[in-house]
């Protein structure tokens, strides 16, 4: 593209498009801490996401205390065992199964970090609130990709009100993203999605892409 | 941060943070088009995104064509007029909602392509669609601000029927977020935000961070 910011003005594009293909859900990391400034600077980057109204109606809680880490993968671990369990057998293959069901039942609380997104529905329409965190809680994911952070986007533990309960949560706080975060165990691939002819049409539902 | 892709050993790492920092909501677009090998970029973004249980849940239709972009607009003004310019009157300072309004009442349908982000309600769980298919909207924003092109996050004109009846929406597949796309007519200066400090905390609510 000739405009700002464009391939041949600004090669951190090209570099950022790497990044958005390149992210992959963590679910082995480090126990090694996270600095006080990288988490800054994740912070900073999910406050610079896009909401409805300007409203910025998200809150962050940054759980490094490991007792409370215990607390959120107990949590998780419950929601898992109740339910989510059952659903994902049926629908993830062997290894992603066994991958998520060891993460789900310890990994999550070896994170050295969990940042626990919130919307603040004392800032925003209910009817924007998803639409105005969801992507702070990206931004979130992809700047710890940037620093060489592993981290994931779960929604595992959100729905249970023992989380609220366990964080202090007042009414209008609501937990919507769980996000473990620390150096990755291992390296990762970039991840293999369903190819874009596959889920995309041009002009009209039905016309090729 | 020693691991990989952190600052030391990736440039682009850095590069990424600063792109998540400046990204802007673009209301004001040139109609010059937009080679289709970058719409497909954007798109090829948007589906490396994560998603619950990996469904990818989403649907993307690149309206082009003039006449369906101005029948988008149209839905999008009537959308700001029966209520939600209202709400905005009363919460955005003067010059943001004049853009707005310049914006919902015309903007819209001059940029070259409209994409509109759909969920797929046959490939994921009611409670998990939401977060399956925003963060996707967000990698497209993202993407476009890599390539040098402006674009916009919105939900205004999701809510009307006559959004999915004008793209021949299935019953399962939803409209969530509506993407202009376009060059910047001209350039933004980073967005200011809240600052991180009055908005995370630390380990448990009511904690500074």
């Amino acid at each position: 593209m000739s405009g700002e910011g464009g391939d041949e003005r600004d090669p951190g594009g090209e570099a950022m498009l790497r990044l958005l293909l390149s992210q992959r859900a963590h679910r082995e990391l480090l126990p090694d801490p996270v600095p006080e400034d990288a988490i800054e600077r994740l912070l900073l980057a999910a406050t610079h996401a896009p909401s409805a109204e300007d409203r910025q109606p998200w809150a962050f809680v940054v759980v490094r205390d490991a007792a409370t880490r215990a607390a959120i993968g107990e949590i998780a671990a419950g929601a898992w065992r109740s339910g989510a369990r059952e659903h994902a057998r049926a629908r993830l293959g062997d290894r992603l199964f066994a991958d998520v069901d060891r993460w789900a039942t310890g990994g999550l609380a070896r994170a050295p970090v969990v940042i626990v997104v919130c919307g603040d529905r004392s800032r925003s329409d209910p009817r924007s609130l998803a639409a105005s965190v969801y992507p702070a809680a990206q931004n979130l994911c992809l700047a710890a990709h940037a620093l060489g952070l592993g981290s994931l986007f779960s929604t595992l533990a959100t729905a249970s009100p023992d989380l609220s309960r366990r964080l202090g949560l007042p009414d209008h706080v609501v937990p919507m993203v769980v996000v473990p975060v620390g150096l990755p165990a291992r390296r990762l691939a970039p991840p293999r999605r369903a190819p874009v002819a596959s889920r995309a049409w041009r002009d009209r539902w039905g016309d090729p892409w």
